[in-house]
C-alpha cells in the first residue's frame, strides 16, 4: 500500500493487559503508527455506554480505523494487522498452525494464566477468588505450560518457520507468568524462547503494574 | 485442486461435542470425503497415550491428513478448510470480523453455554460442580448470548454478507443451549438465525445424546 492508503490506527486497550500489549508490540515490531487510548478495564471504563457502543461485550483491546470501522478479539486484531507481512507465514498449513496456538491460547492457556495474575494482583488479599479459583488455575496453567514446553522441544517458534502472531499471542502472558504464581524454572524450552522473542527486532516490553497492583502480587501467597 | 491433489481427510471427534460437530457441518456442505473416527472423551479416550501423540493439549476434534500431519482446535480447522471456498469471504476485513467472532465463541461463549450443558448432561446430578459452576455459565453465556442478538438486529449472518464459518462455529452449541438450561425464547435474532443456518445446503443436525446423557439433561432442574 502507498502511505496515503494506510488507514490511521486506534487502539483502545489497557496498558498493563497481556491482550493489549499483543498488539502494541506487533505494531512497534511493522513500524506502524497507531494512536493508544488507555481504557482502564479494572476500573469499569470498558463498561460505558461510549465503550459498549465500540465492542458490545465489553473487553479491550479494540482497533479502531479512521472511518469509525471497529475490530475486537486481539488474536483476531493480530491476524489482521500480519497479513502480508514477515508475522504470518504464506504457507496455507503453517497459517493454519499459527491459528491453532491463537485458539489454544485463548482457550487453554490465558482463562487460567492471565486469570491467575489478576486474581492475585487485582483483586484484594481476602478475595474469595483466591481460595476458590487459583488452584484450578495454577493446574490448568501448568498443562498450558507444558504443551508448549513439548512444542519448543522440537521447534523454536509457534508461527511457523520463523517467529510471529502466534508467539505474540503466546508471549503475553507466559513472559508475566510468574506474576500468577507460576515457576517457570521446570519448562526451560519455554524459557529459551522467551528469551529469543525479547531479542526480536524493535521488541516492547509491557509496563509494570501500577504500585497497588504490584503489591498486592507481591503479598499473594498462593 | 484436481480430485489427485485433494488429501483425504481424517477427524477424530465425539460426535456429541459441538466443536466436533463444527467439522462434521463444514465437510458435508463442502461436500468433502472424510473419514471420522470416534473419540468418546467423555470416557477418556483423549487420554490415551495414542491420542496425546496426535494432540498434546488431549482434545477433539483434531483433522489428519493422509501423510500423517494434524492440526488441532476446531476454529483453526474450520478456518483451513474453508479457505478459498464460498464459506469464508475473500475481503479482508470481512475475513477479520469472522475470526474475531469466532475468538469471541471459543473465550466468551463456549466456556458458558458448553460447559453449562456438558456438566447437566455428562455430571451425575450430585455432582458439585452444579452448583459450584453453573450459575457462573448462566450468567456469563447469557451476556454471550445477548451480544450475538445485538449483532443479529442488523445483520443476517457472523461470517460476513453470507454465511459462512463464523456461522458455523457459534451455530454448533447455541442450537444446543437449552441443554445447558439457557432459554431462548428472549433472544428472537438468534432463534431466527438458527432458523436460517438449518435451512443451509446440506445441513446435518448434531446426534442426540446417548440415553444417561440425555436422562441427566432431563433430570437437570438448574
Amino acid at each position: 500500500m502507498s502511505p496515503e492508503q494506510v488507514p490511521s490506527l486506534t487502539v483502545y486497550g489497557y496498558s498493563v493487559s497481556g491482550n493489549c500489549q499483543k498488539l502494541r508490540l506487533l505494531l512497534e515490531q511493522l513500524g506502524r503508527d497507531y494512536r493508544w487510548v488507555e481504557i482502564d478495564s479494572a476500573h469499569g471504563e470498558t463498561r460505558t455506554p461510549e465503550f459498549l457502543a465500540k465492542n458490545p461485550n465489553g473487553r479491550v483491546p479494540v482497533l479502531e480505523l479512521d472511518d469509525g470501522r471497529v475490530l475486537a478479539e486481539s488474536n483476531a486484531i493480530l491476524h489482521w494487522l500480519a497479513e502480508g507481512t514477515e508475522f504470518l507465514p504464506d504457507d496455507p498449513w503453517q497459517r493454519a498452525q499459527a491459528l491453532g496456538w491463537m485458539f489454544f491460547e485463548q482457550y487453554s492457556h490465558e482463562p487460567y494464566i492471565a486469570v491467575a495474575r489478576f486474581i492475585r494482583g487485582w483483586t484484594p488479599l481476602d478475595s474469595p477468588r483466591r481460595a476458590a479459583e487459583l488452584p484450578r488455575c495454577h493446574e490448568r496453567g501448568h498443562q498450558a505450560l507444558a504443551v508448549m514446553e513439548r512444542h519448543l522441544q522440537s521447534a523454536a517458534w509457534f508461527t511457523g518457520p520463523g517467529y510471529g502472531i502466534a508467539d505474540i499471542a503466546l508471549f503475553a502472558y507466559t513472559d508475566v507468568a510468574p506474576h500468577g504464581g507460576f515457576d517457570l524454572d521446570a519448562y526451560p524450552a519455554v524459557r529459551d524462547w522467551l528469551t529469543r522473542v525479547r531479542a526480536t527486532r524493535r521488541f516492547v516490553t509491557m509496563p509494570d503494574p501500577a504500585p497497588e497492583n504490584a503489591a498486592l502480587l507481591a503479598a499473594s501467597t498462593t
